[in-house]
């Protein structure tokens, strides 16, 4: 947080406490409403969030609203009068009310269900039905819509009568009697057309669409390629039924980028930030995998113990570098390959193509390292332990070479198989695939050492 | 890439082997700048490119030069006449024209700024000198202003006289006769607003800013959190400079991912997409932590090598699962400070609540691992190894317990302390942080067992 924010929160809590409520207002009008949201979740107890927010200018009330973290919302929920509640979701946007709702216990969502206008009631329970991960469930169904045949001038007195309600103005649909989506016009086309012109004249006729039940990942990816302020939601029959914004698609970025995190490190995903997290939300997000790949890992130690007395204490020695360096090397590949995915820069189409390229890179990284390792070897551990021959290094570095190899071919095409059958690559991730690498790796390293060093 | 694009993209190639040019133009009329030039990329070969290139309608051609990635632009560039080259320049938006400069040899880039018109290319110099991490190097000078005592209808007037080359016109800013920037109106405003009012009572006076200087990544942040379209941007005196449009913080939000992705999986980041990155450079992405990692695993068989003769056989068939379990461990709490970190949901001065909260968390997903352990190890390990005995399965469940708490608080402080120091967290994920956990949960496994044990 810069200094100057903090400084401002200094002083809205200073008048909060003081109760000099006309120079909050005024501090407050000058805020943006996710700062002052932040200010009332990081600074104030329960009751002063309650009593804080009945304070905020009404203009603001729903905007800050909207930025608060569930539980928050929740809360304030449960202290608000029906007619507090009904202020708020009537000059809410349906999108932002819909993601509430989905958060809320059944009890809340009857209230708010209950204090919303009827005809947002219907578009709400609509948007409800869309799964999580589909661009239905981002949409808003507030969007702008001329016919062909109006004109420019029209367009602009649509825009002035009915455009306070809508989430953006600036990307604006035309549609024919049915709903069909025709075209798109921007309010810059509009701005720079004669006023008599026809819309039809105006607008352009081939326009980038999504599905409803697109998922919302690519949706995102759409706006980074296309540069767009909104996109048109379309159902099977060609009919607009709402609008993608740049701003939820910005939110969809970060939070699908957090989650790949998350799941690269062994974590199931939470959208909660981590320090609002419980310790036990935290615990259940953590030991699933963790139970899972340390039960996994008996395979490592059977193939040890199935070893045991043939391998000489030196080799055990190097287990954890050959196992720490093919677990590495296979991770640097799971990982690129699953980022490519998620960004639609590889698809299941190019296996080969991405076999063939990390067939010649684990080559020219495993010869590398092998090639170091055995100077280390040589140079450096034989420093510490006079048992280490040259014949020892040789095995060791080649080992070194063929786990590298058999770690990148395994990294770059689990992801792709686990994307074929349509389940998430993100999760077999360094993890997943270092057992899978540990296990190929000590047994080529036992097999070998043994078959030429005893 | 969706069915409906491939099959545009197969008219495409057939008009244009077929020299059909009419109907090529046609459909490239109607096309996104984006797909016409990944068609171009992926379809045609050097050649054809160029020529491809030369056939677009006038009005595409900058827009698609724009898409293409670093390599393609420089060929067409050598293949360009100087008047080809000034048209496609002239047409461009100056921050555009930056992002491309920045990626060509000195000789195009000469003849890059040979063929601007001479104020824009004073702009660009200027634009070339900010840092590449900097919200400067990501920004436009190309806004519209308007004073504060022109009204709404004069503001109308000048966005129709010089919006035309605006990237954005949506958002527009006011400023003194010093370019001091004293507010922020929007079209909307504008739009919803008497024609005779004066900007100065329509506009906001408080305005969300960024410094020339600030890092990019802060300033994305900012486009999350607002939901703005654009941020100016502002020099240490206050007047505007540029902006920075929310097309480009999806970007820079996108690319920063990856880059934390990549190195949170010991890869030096590298911007170009996977399968258009030579082996080379693939291999000079991944060489050095992984070398780095391997010679800093000496430390592991070092502690191995010293404790040789004294750990029993037995013991050492768990090493791999005790230092995958502290991994795994370990790199769970980095890669989710780490990510904190960067969407600055922690802060350094969140410390000790970090490490208090990963204490907790520690010690309950350590009991928890420990107690499945010690089961694992009495009901299935014994089956293959009559030689583990309940001693010898306590120490190995404590050992998982104390190595999973310190990977934990290792996991935790370690990004902080490194973001202390200014130096980039997401480097110190999984695999360093790894070779300290490994290195640490051998010495207390090796000393413990044989405390105990022998």
């Amino acid at each position: 947080m810069n200094e100057e924010l903090e400084m401002l929160y200094e002083k809205l809590l200073y008048s909060f406490e003081n109760r000099k409520f006309a120079d909050l207002r005024m501090a407050l009008l000058d805020m943006e409403p996710f700062d002052i949201a932040q200010f009332i979740e990081d600074n104030l107890d329960e009751k002063a969030q309650v009593v804080f927010f009945r304070l905020l200018p009404k203009e603001l009330a729903s905007d800050v609203f909207v930025e608060f973290d569930s539980d928050t919302q929740e809360l304030l929920i449960k202290a608000f009068t029906d007619k507090e509640l009904k202020a708020i979701i009537d000059d809410m946007f349906l999108d932002d009310t819909v993601d509430i709702i989905e958060e809320m216990p059944a009890n809340v969502v009857k209230r708010i269900l209950k204090n919303s206008a009827p005809e947002d009631r219907k578009q709400i329970n609509e948007l409800l039905k869309y799964p999580d991960y589909s661009a239905g469930s981002i949409m808003t169904t507030e969007y702008t819509s001329f016919s062909a045949k109006s004109t420019v001038k029209e367009a602009f007195d649509k825009i002035s009568r009915t455009g306070q309600n809508k989430e953006t103005i600036y990307t604006c649909y035309v549609t024919d009697s049915k709903k069909h989506l025709i075209g798109v016009v921007t309010v810059r086309d509009l701005l720079f057309a004669d006023k008599d012109e026809l819309i039809e004249n105006v607008m352009d006729p081939s326009v980038i669409t999504v599905d409803t039940l697109e998922d919302k990942e690519e949706v995102a990816l759409k706006f980074s390629k296309y540069d767009f302020i909104a996109l048109p939601v379309i159902d099977h029959e060609g009919c607009i039924v709402g609008i993608v914004t740049v701003d939820d698609a910005v939110d969809v970025i970060q939070e699908e980028a957090t989650e790949d995190i998350q799941k690269m490190a062994a974590i199931l995903p939470s959208e909660k930030p981590y320090l609002k997290q419980s310790v036990f939300s935290i615990w259940k997000s953590r030991i699933p995998w963790l139970i899972m790949l340390m039960l996994t890992s008996t395979f490592t130690s059977i193939i040890l113990a199935g070893y045991e007395s043939r391998l000489s204490p030196v080799l055990y020695a190097f287990v954890p570098m050959l196992m720490g360096t093919a677990g590495n090397a296979g991770g640097q590949t799971s990982v690129t390959v699953i980022r490519a995915l998620a960004l639609c820069e590889v698809e299941p189409k190019d296996l080969f193509r991405v076999i063939l390229k990390e067939v010649l890179v684990s080559l020219a990284v495993g010869l590398t390292v092998a090639v170091v390792c055995f100077g280390k070897l040589m140079l450096l551990d034989r420093l510490y332990d006079a048992s280490i021959t040259v014949d020892v290094s040789l095995v060791i570095s080649a080992v070194c070479l063929i786990s590298i190899v058999l770690a990148k071919l395994v990294g770059c095409m689990l992801p792709i198989f686990v994307k074929l059958v349509r389940l998430d690559p993100a999760v077999v991730a360094s993890p997943v695939m270092t057992t899978i690498v540990d296990a190929l790796s000590l047994i080529i390293y036992c097999s070998i050492s043994i078959a030429i060093l005893v």
